[in-house]
């Protein structure tokens, strides 16, 4: 996949130039943000946010601000969420967690100081933008699916119910809260930003909210039958934190049927779009059968 | 001070219809956030913003989303401040603090969501509005301030600077960035709502600024000669925390010399503005002199 990792890289080497060390104090909360930011991953947000842009005939500069600010917001999320208080992880990604490099007090500083910066980011391109209308919706997008009514709502549900009083329908509000939501956030304000009309928007929204639930549900999988050496995090960490999930509940078979489905709808969703789909298509056949 | 009371009255009253639940761990969210948002304060930050603003000849509710935004922003801060892995505070506003209250997990992710949500508000707000660069600029001068720039800067200062190594100059770099450019970016983020122009906002800034100390010195004062009926909270707490403030490197003189140094710029500056100062003066004056 050459063109996959060109556009990783190109993602990856813009993020340094949003951090600027004026002070001691400065270096050390960019340092703390950078390690998580630049630590890899799979980047799926922003290759997300950057193909719907470009699919629609926008470009890649255009929309690299907001690719940048839903991977700050999706890396502060993950920052908080191996916290001690929170799901107690010291590894991720293949390397030691926020917390366990910078500190307690340091890694809530440095997730608070993604979630901020994102905003900064996005809104310094709508000022500067002769186009604000759409980056302020490509914004709003991404701010819902980011807040109390979209991923921290799924963190607070993921914490409220026990795992014995989960079912189907239950942990679809959860996945598609915590994950889910920010996922379909960037493809549907990279759609906005590439200018999707808004016919073509009501498609990528459900195509989207299947995405997000593809990716969760592949994740669910991967934490049963994965390797710790590939996904660079701990495997069947589910069943020892007592955490539901679609394996446990559907059993592996269902689990990889619904996977099949998922994939079918978007990749027909993907298609009645007139737009240029072929890397986009490439991306969620990736999504639907990796191993890390 | 009746109209001061007003005012933060019919602000309060405009915090819950940015609060709906739709599900059960929506209002266990919203709950934590607004637990927080309404245990008072004195709500310095959103009426300095709302006054500026009028002051301008702008009007109250052209401001209110702003004015509610900065104080989400502020309580926020509050509640990773009170954190165990932080100052560790069981009391706040006279009130047990958030993660005493709603557990350690919880107020991570309250905080968390009180931020995202002023950016939420300021930007729906922003696409509503008939004049779109005023509110962005608000929205930026909001952002900036709030960031690894801003407050989150003058809090990792505050954690890495140990209280031996501590000058004035070095304080005052914590206090301008932790406490100051909130205030500072109320006040800014007021006049550019309420249409001040260039030369007017560049006397605001100064003004705005040494208000934000004033604000400090005066806080730092009352930890050693205040009362924890009137404040709410525990006094002498800096003492306690190994934490430097004001009076103990200058000593009670010359913190009080620099109030009235500071309370006397601030007059003049905003004398020199050509605008409806007289509520403001109050304010200045009430700050100045509080004793809670």
């Amino acid at each position: 996949m050459n063109k996959y990792q060109d556009r990783i890289d190109r993602f990856e080497g813009s993020l340094d130039c949003y951090f600027e060390s004026r002070s001691n104090a400065q270096s050390m909360i960019n340092e703390a943000m950078l390690y998580s930011l630049k630590a890899g991953g799979k980047r799926i947000r922003p290759l997300l946010l950057l193909e719907m842009c470009e699919a629609f005939g926008g470009n890649f500069d255009d929309a690299i601000d907001f690719a940048a600010g839903i991977e700050m917001i999706h890396t502060y999320s993950l920052i908080h969420d191996d916290l001690p208080c929170m799901d107690d992880d010291d590894l991720r990604r293949g390397k030691p967690t926020n917390h366990v490099v910078f500190g307690y007090d340091m890694a809530v500083l440095a997730g608070d100081g993604l979630l901020n910066k994102a905003f900064e980011i996005m809104l310094e391109n709508v000022l500067k933008s002769e186009n604000r209308d759409t980056g302020l919706r490509a914004m709003r997008e991404i701010s819902k699916a980011s807040g109390a009514e979209g991923m921290i709502l799924g963190q607070v549900a993921d914490i409220k119910y026990q795992s014995d009083e989960m079912d189907v329908k239950t942990l679809d509000f959860i996945n598609k809260h915590k994950t889910g939501k920010l996922i379909k956030a960037a493809m549907v304000s990279g759609a906005t930003l590439g200018g999707a009309s808004q016919s073509q928007l009501e498609i990528v929204e459900r195509v989207a909210e299947d995405m997000g639930l593809l990716f969760q549900v592949v994740d669910d999988l991967l934490d049963i039958i994965g390797s710790v050496e590939k996904l660079g995090k701990r495997t069947q960490m589910d069943i020892k934190n007592d955490k539901m999930t679609y394996p446990m509940l559907l059993g592996l078979d269902e689990t990889q049927h619904r996977i099949r489905k998922l994939e079918h709808q978007i990749v027909t969703g993907i298609k009645s779009l007139d737009i240029k789909s072929e890397f986009l298509l490439e991306t969620v056949r990736f999504l639907a059968n990796r191993d890390y």
